[in-house]
């Protein structure tokens, strides 16, 4: 005779379903940061930095990244991106020794799901790769904090992070 | 002079129009199953596998496939999914020494074309991700038969497996 | 005060190491199968399936999952594959209305771990294509079983399917 | 006090925002070409290159290039394809010892925006797959020019090369 | 007549040449942590998120970054792994409502390069999936700091994080 | 009674074995080109796209197609390169309204087989970006011809391209 036993219902991993979701354009808007170093500082402002201009691979990273991001994020659902946009900024006290990149990507799409995960992986994406071009002149580089800033569109009301 | 020779059109791969169909809701069930021995069996029920909870792995590799299924099956048409769910249940005959993990995947999408691929291919890497995790105990699994149960939307009508 | 509270490690998925085995010659044969109906078996046999020739289509489907199979199997450890090759055969019984397809596939490699999973992923790539191909004739058809035949190389000695 | 200095905005790259626009049905052709050796000639259309048919795997080939254009491409937007067909056809001229395979791909879409990107970049992953599959037998293959013929749909009007 | 004009040579990218670097064993530790509000805390602990069991589903995602780690990254090596290990940890202060989840990314290589970026993808991916199973209970959080926290092998000497 | 048919060997795809090949340090490099309209030479010149840094997004576009070439191409061994290096030059003849982008792509690995489609999938994807992010200025452009210049290492002797 065959025994049956029902796996354990609870933990149970899926991509929850979202075909009642009305499709509507959404924003969201990540920020990271990543700090560096004098030198490293130096060859970014400089185009000293032998592996090419950091700044520019990094926001082709991010925007690549972004349209993986459901690759990337397991529970995550694909959605066609309509838009990436990556800025940079650097928050420099130099008497402090304090050379920091601010990373913004903000993301757009007119879809059924929120492009947060989107925005934030970008974000991240960013800040890994000037990690990777950069660490040939020094590893402690510190990434983040990573944060969502903002969010519109969608029935849950929009996003915005208090000061 | 040149001398123009057409290729022969028989045989030709294409990925076939759909420009024309219509969206709607979509849904699809596939399953799977494998065939384990004892000591396997034992590993997965009582978290002992080395390689870490096989279901749970497993769920997470359907579920990425389910989403990754166009660029593993060549002529098939790339569809956002909107929902993707994995079932394992034991079916076990101690006396017969027999452990099988069925499993059963279940896709969702609001799109021109159906989804059984998406669920064929989750219920695949399902049985082939458990393949994976417990080889070390065994390499004689078997997997499946796997096959479509239930299919709704469309114009094509449904499709329901019959006993 | 901070508490600190170790997360159960039973069940932890990890990707085990494996810096200390030996690069050897290494091979694997999968087999798995297809089961279809009359109609498909014509369409394949005389090449009038509308979407090009199944076989043709299946082998690069097979091939290049195995390239991926470290992408589709989360604890798979990625390895360069030195060859792919994929057989079809079919297995006929008219008087019992049987057509089956028989499916083969042979993996090879110069690495530290075995090819079992790149055989197994490319044998249900392959099946999975032949089913996306011709699922516009019958969706019936059965995937399956798909197990592994044999392997050699590595220090855990030789496999080979018995009966 | 913290300084803050703006990254130069001038040549900043981002996938440009195409939420605005509306969707309609799109079609592309892209063409390309490839130049090869009478061996070459004679192995494709005697079906004895050792690596196989060429064309059916080039044609594969070229249709997962065309659904993978938005991953290849940086900031090309993700559109899902509706359908891609691929054509080849011998240019011979036996007197001048020339023998060149056109390629053509075909694709469509019912999206935002063109499809442009794909159809070319089928039409080069069908060159060079092609180029693959012969090198053996001579490294001389010349792949091109590559080139969009034909474009229509979208609100900027159709597009068709001049003689 | 022609005239050539080279592109300006400064911040150009590429892959830096490693052929001369000895192949080694290399590992790599880098840490990253998230800090959600205490609905997420229970729901993670409780195992009562209806996405999941969200460290479960962190590791994979993890374990698959980092091996993807060269296609997120781009100028960064291609390189197989031979093992990856990711741990979670809590760090909660109830009084101060402070719940913390600590992140720690192990990987290893026999190769030519160091895994440090893998490290720090790996713990990326996880802090990111994460966020994404927990967003529905909150978008505060906050991911980072991320940073590397140890490294060995390769002639440049070891790497450990001070203080 | 089964029949059995074998499937007609002729023209079946594989992956060759490369088991035997020996590993070696190897080179190639491609040559690719794109013609464009004055308009398009202006905004590159000038950094006035509205898209970006052309030569920047299309030097990472290269390399990370370098990268992935044996996932694009579908019976092209998976090698993990070295290096790779990119250029671009003008070959400008204003009173001939002659604009014209050359391409070259170096590619270095230390394994069993070369790295000529890795070198001409790079310049491919080189030009494919170039004209994506210059079409809105004109979709007249023309990509190639496209070859191998130079391939050093394996036992097949170097190449070189005759002038």
């Amino acid at each position: 005779m065959s025994e049956l036993t029902h796996f354990n219902e609870q933990g149970r991993a899926k991509m929850v379903d979202v075909s009642d979701k009305v499709e509507t354009v959404r924003t969201a808007i990540a920020s990271s940061s990543i700090l560096v170093n004098e030198t490293i500082h130096s060859q970014i402002t400089e185009g000293t930095n032998k592996k090419g201009d950091v700044f520019a691979v990094a926001q082709v990273a991010a925007i690549m990244a972004a349209k993986n991001t459901s690759t990337i994020i397991p529970m995550c659902h694909p959605i066609p991106l309509t838009g990436v946009d990556i800025h940079f900024e650097w928050n420099i006290d130099d008497a402090a020794d304090h050379y920091e990149i601010l990373i913004q990507a903000e993301v757009k799409t007119k879809g059924v799901t929120g492009v947060e995960m989107e925005a934030l992986t970008a974000a991240s994406a960013a800040a890994l790769t000037i990690y990777d071009m950069c660490k040939a002149a020094g590893k402690e580089m510190i990434i983040g904090p990573t944060m969502l800033q903002q969010k519109t569109g969608g029935k849950n009301g929009d996003f915005q992070r208090k000061g």
